[in-house]
């Protein structure tokens, strides 16, 4: 048998939890593939609710390549500015089989310099960001260029994983993996995406969302 | 102002790390509510996957009440015949608002005596189990009776969660959340209940699930 299939989740300060931890429980339960969770500095991680809920077993030093690579959203600002992790996910990227992002994990690609000139999707409230560097909106629930897919908002991350999981393993085995997770999804709302809400649950939405990210939160 | 609303989501050794972060991504949007992360030892938890990346702020010794307790799935048998963690959640119980599982977490529910005579459900695959602790199994993707609600598989909490929240601080606040959390789902396929998936694929799912927590997986 060969190594197992190599799939590096990146976790960093002030991330949001399911973006990460969605993909994943789609990813462990395939036959094979190991998922890693990597940080800049190994350890435990402040989520974007003040929680030190997750831990990076790995450092990003560590990680020297992957199958699928997979970035998360949250309070991606810092992360776009970070040469370091910039640099180790173009260094990934070059030998990735599938270079993944859900939620604004796609701006981290794109400050990357991986986006540019293609079609990308994020969170709804930051979709015009994409701009910045250089890629297409696209209001889609995830998009695929190449290697690359991008996903929407938050629980996007698990249609996507699912869809990934079809092409490279099989239908069969996505299939299988959603029945595990009775990924069955009966919201009990039909508010999850804009095109879809009232203008006044789109502002409230948006200011918690402002309040969230500010830089006060940051430093709280 | 009060003190913050208090939501209490119990962790453990090979638990399911989707069945606990699902639900914490919509509490963890209401503002005043704390979400806090308690374990039979504080510190890391290795979760049903092998992989170190949960931690727990606190033991259980240390929480004595809680507005909503959530008791997650995953590997539960080692749960349901630990005295200590089971005495803890009767305590809880006692002065919660709410007491809530996802999959199998229902059978710790169960074991601790919570379910008897009460209609319950929990993963597809374990749904006869509820019969050993006196609960009637009912396949829905959730199920209230009086303060308690049990969900269905892993993903089933997303479901569940956003319900609760409209229960508590009215459905103008979930909408916004499941707005926040992009939460539109478009599963690619239709196979996430065992009434839409061939028993082929029902098959392949119980024997991964048969594998996965056998107790030669948990020593592994």
């Amino acid at each position: 048998m060969n190594s197992p299939y190599n799939i590096v989740i990146y976790l960093y300060y002030r991330m949001t939890a399911l973006d990460a931890i969605g993909p994943y429980e789609v990813f462990r339960c395939v036959p094979g593939a190991e998922v890693r969770f990597a940080a800049k500095h190994p350890g435990l991680i402040k989520t974007d609710s003040g929680l030190e809920m997750l831990n990076a077993e790995f450092g990003i030093n560590d990680i020297d390549g992957a199958d699928i690579l997979l970035v998360p959203g949250g309070d991606a600002a810092l992360q776009t500015k970070d040469q370091e992790v910039l640099q180790w996910i173009r260094r990934l990227h070059e030998t990735t089989k599938w270079t993944t992002s859900v939620c604004v994990g796609s701006l981290i690609l794109g400050a990357a310099g991986l986006l540019k000139g293609l079609q990308a999707t994020t969170h709804w409230n930051t979709m015009e960001a994409l701009q910045l560097f250089g890629a297409k909106p696209v209001n889609e629930r995830f998009v695929q260029q190449g290697k690359i897919i991008t996903a929407a908002g938050v629980s996007a991350g698990i249609d996507m994983a699912l869809w990934l999981v079809a092409l490279e393993w099989g239908e069969e085995m996505a299939q299988q993996i959603q029945l595990t997770i009775e990924y069955d999804p009966q919201p009990p709302f039909h508010t999850g995406s804009p095109d879809k809400a009232t203008s006044t649950l789109i502002e409230n939405a948006r200011d918690f969302l402002i309040e969230l990210y500010s830089p006060e939160a940051r430093n709280s």
